[in-house]
């Protein structure tokens, strides 16, 4: 009888593809960022994300706003990774009853206040107890605007992949923490990361990007994908990464590679897309005029292969993959 | 430093709603039993329920297919406690790696039919690892029938309490499954819950009907939430609670008090509901004739004392509240 550990997590949300019926209704079902759904001739988006304590944070390495904040974030990176907007969050909570009331109500603000950057509110969710550990599921509700969004399924053969910022941060602050090192960036990138909202909005409006996700899992993972909701390839060319400088010398001290944190460290919420190849430039110099953020071209798009390549070789480890050891 | 042992469920959910900021957009928010908020000028209903392994359920004492459908029919009561119609749901699950992909399917497969009896559709979700034990969290999006929804906080003093079906079938149920007796009737009612949808939606067209609620914590519980939530009072006349034939047996057999069973036993997902003295009995019959179920008035609600009594004494046991020993 095989186990999740035998098919991965990606293997599991195809079987339950399988199983749940679709309705006209709904535009985008089961295995993008977020459902795309069709209520009174509008569109929502819908998405949730669990948060498993020893599995996404230990409460010894967080605070507990920050357990609360990486919550909502990664729930609103699925909303940025559509170009829309968040509403309304729910939130729900198990714990064991022995948990200390500051503790949850800690974990709320931290909760609330990321959710509420953005003018969204917490409007309900479920409290129950758990034999051991808190788990949070946070629920978010968006609108696109004006019925735009853009799926992971749009890649196009001869696009490019382009991302946004800087990759790793968040992995290598765990590894700080881990290792009872200083490196006060990395920490906080790892502990209140920022989901590109505003940003994956201005994509939402740009025709030249054709396909769009978030780096939650990592970047060789999530731009595979990018080319396997296309039924495409990709290449990512290492040599086109930027290093963030904190990035780069905390690894230099700890003899770690700053490319395993940038291309498989996951987490970092910034968005990784596939544009157009005309005109790219261009778009990128508008975007960095907009918001004052690193982008920049990272690989390419191509029907010559199958999935993802790192420098034109299938890589060994792709990122996080529940289930699979 | 108290503990949510010591402030409990509804003194938990009672600090996270100071705590959350609201909106104009957000008509009922954290505290009913799903949130409604106006999206694109109409009301949208939102809810999500847990279902924790050996809080909820124990893998032993059910099929996966009943998990599935409880986790579901769990939320989609909510959306019957407001008089709406379900959509869409979103369901995240938790599970440790070596959970076989078969009993991942059938939990999912009853999931899936709980939900598709209403025409609405799983539409995503999230999947993670646990460390140990099942986590579903189902999420639940409705719509009102006319803008109209019934909240659980208009009864009024003087308004007499009802409830559809019999109580205490579940609660009886897992009894039997604990002691390994045999009771098919009462098993199949805690093993396969029904949400009470259309009756809910008829309710909600009937001005009569001012506050409702889904008996899912136990009666005593879910009335004293009718009366809180209006700050006065109401009494529960146990002479008028039917006493399902059944669960009367079993309780004879095993020397058991069904009264206990109907008063602080959960998971019936029958409705009660607040209900205008006025012509109550018309309609009542008028209910009786659109769905063949059993209805009744059970008790009154008064402004001379506040929360719940059973007989003119306040109870000792109300029901299930998570937190507390």
């Amino acid at each position: 009888m095989p186990t999740l550990s035998d098919i991965g997590e990606f293997g599991l949300i195809a079987r339950i593809a399988r199983l749940a019926p679709s309705a006209p209704t709904v535009v985008e079902g089961i295995g993008d960022d977020c459902a795309v759904v069709r209520v009174f001739d509008r569109l929502l988006l819908v998405s949730c994300d669990l948060f498993v304590e020893n599995i996404h944070f230990r409460r010894a390495q967080a605070t507990p706003e920050s357990i609360g904040w990486k919550a909502a974030t990664s729930s609103l990176s699925d909303i940025a990774a559509m170009g829309g907007a968040p509403l309304f969050c729910l939130v729900s909570l198990a714990c064991p009853p022995d948990t200390e009331v500051g503790f949850i109500e800690a974990v709320y603000h931290g909760l609330v206040d990321a959710v509420s950057q953005w003018g969204a509110v917490v409007v309900g969710g479920d409290t129950t107890r758990s034999p051991d550990g808190l788990v949070l599921d946070v629920m978010v509700i968006g609108e696109t605007i004006g019925n735009r969004y853009v799926s992971r399924r749009g890649a196009q053969p001869g696009d490019v992949l382009a991302v946004t910022g800087l990759l790793g941060l968040s992995a290598a602050g765990r590894s700080a923490l881990e290792r009872g090192k200083e490196a006060p960036a990395l920490i906080r990138a790892h502990g209140r990361p920022s989901a590109r909202i505003s940003e994956g909005q201005w994509f939402s409006a740009c025709v030249q990007v054709h396909a769009l996700i978030d780096v939650s899992d990592g970047l060789v993972q999530d731009a595979g994908h990018l080319a396997e909701a296309a039924k495409i390839g990709v290449d990512i060319d290492p040599t086109r990464l930027l290093v963030d400088p904190e990035l780069g010398r905390y690894c230099a001290a700890q003899q770690l590679d700053p490319y395993e944190f940038i291309l498989t460290g996951g987490e970092d919420y910034e968005l990784v897309f596939a544009l157009d190849a005309n005109n790219c430039e261009e778009t990128l110099r508008g975007f960095r005029r907009e918001f004052h953020t690193e982008i920049c071209t990272i690989g390419a798009f191509s029907d010559a292969w199958h999935g993802v390549r790192v420098a034109g070789r299938t890589p060994m480890h792709r990122g996080f993959n529940h289930f699979k050891p």
